[in-house]
């Protein structure tokens, strides 16, 4: 498979075409952005990270009866997998209090939820991806009812099959970010799982393992970048 | 029925208690705030119609079936209502887009929505209210999932009887923000229904009948606040 002409270039990775009319190659960069762009760097060697931890994960999801983008490893860097018509929707999964939850209650970071909280964000980087619920969702088109059901249904399975696996490495698993799309009619787990998307705790100390130490100006990004890829 | 000591001032009204336990009186003001807060001054007789308005469609939503918090006009100022724990959430039903929603989405203002939207804030001024999900709400227990299906039934049906209502009187209804309580252990509808809460647009010419003209300057502001309620 070799790359074509690129699709796009995202904030985090480069969408190239393939020979294939429905295969994309996905490259990973190690270019970092938060708030919505305003803050900018580089994680050295996180493209690599987030390439090899985001194939191991969609593997195991793919194992659990998800259906996903992925289809193999090229490269350190690349990724085959399947075209897809991204819907425009974050989608988030919270199981503790964290970054804009936190802001957005008032609550403390770590504080306990009563249950799982899915949220909506509206992927439109000039409206700041905005949240939404499903009444908007559905009352301007962003999905169907019946791909929003299945989002839904896919994002909490997603969450039941990674806490325990995450845990057994110990980690974690405050909240994460899933974008999903269509292929050949169907909802499929598409983009990443990093620590770009996901907030990781040290299951012991509660260290920050995720981009909340570039956002925040932790320090130690790259090494722990490293640390978490070499734990799963 | 007397009034008693003043329980709590809000920027619209001031609730007192009655010499009967579970009374009490809300008296409405001028005072009109928008911005949460940030723009503060007065619209002359707005009490009046806001209290005038909120009764009589207070009655007109018990005899659909609606529980409410509404017992009696005691004055032009002045109604009697049944005490309440009031939810800690502003519950909002838009059937065109305007206001928050066309910047949340980037829409124009007066944009068809494909379904009625309902959209839950919590109630909290230093929070500036922000959007909740049905899974924040849960999950930090603004209300139980019980109270919180029937705040969304009543809310539903609750826009089904006003619309018709204000549009056999020239008026579309164009989105509107409710508050419920708990009284004697059940969801009852608490608060005002006005030209404060309702966005309002004349059937004909789409003027904008309501709280906007004040927010945004529009003039005519007592004046629409008076034709509003001649129109009921
Ligand atoms: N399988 C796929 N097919 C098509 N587009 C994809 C696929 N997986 C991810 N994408 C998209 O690739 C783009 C680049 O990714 P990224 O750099 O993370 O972008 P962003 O700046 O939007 O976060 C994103 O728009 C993402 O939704
Ligand atoms: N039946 C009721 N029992 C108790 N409180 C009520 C009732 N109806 C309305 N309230 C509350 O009265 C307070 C005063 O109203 P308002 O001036 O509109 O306040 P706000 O500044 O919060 O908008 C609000 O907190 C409102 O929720
Ligand atoms: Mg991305
Ligand atoms: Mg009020």
């Amino acid at each position: 498979m070799t790359k074509l002409e690129m699709l796009y270039e995202g904030k985090a990775k480069k969408v190239y075409k393939t020979e294939v009319e429905d295969r994309y190659i996905v490259a990973y960069k190690d270019d970092a952005t938060a708030f919505n762009g305003v803050k900018k760097g580089t994680i050295a060697e996180k493209g690599v990270v987030n390439n090899k931890m985001s194939a191991l994960l969609f593997k195991l999801l793919e194992e659990k009866g998800i259906p996903t983008h992925f289809e193999k490893l090229l490269s350190d860097r690349e990724m085959l997998v399947k075209a897809v018509k991204i819907l425009p929707l974050e989608v988030i999964i919270r199981n503790v209090v964290a970054g804009s939850l936190a802001k957005r209650l008032g609550l403390e970071e770590g504080a306990v939820l009563k249950n799982t909280v899915l949220e909506f964000c509206y992927k439109n980087d000039e409206l700041g991806d905005p949240m939404v619920n499903e009444d908007h969702i559905l009352a301007v088109g962003l999905s169907t009812e019946d791909q929003l059901q299945t989002v839904r249904k896919y994002a909490l399975k997603i969450n039941e099959i990674l806490c325990p696996f995450f845990l057994e490495r110990g980690l974690k698993l405050i909240d994460f970010k899933l974008e999903f799309g269509i292929h050949e009619g169907k909802v499929i787990l598409a983009d990443e799982i990093s620590p770009d998307t996901c907030r990781l705790w040290d299951a012991a100390t509660n260290k920050k393992m995720d981009k909340d130490r570039f956002r925040r100006d932790l320090g130690d990004v790259e090494e722990t970048y490293q640390e978490v890829l070499a734990r799963l």
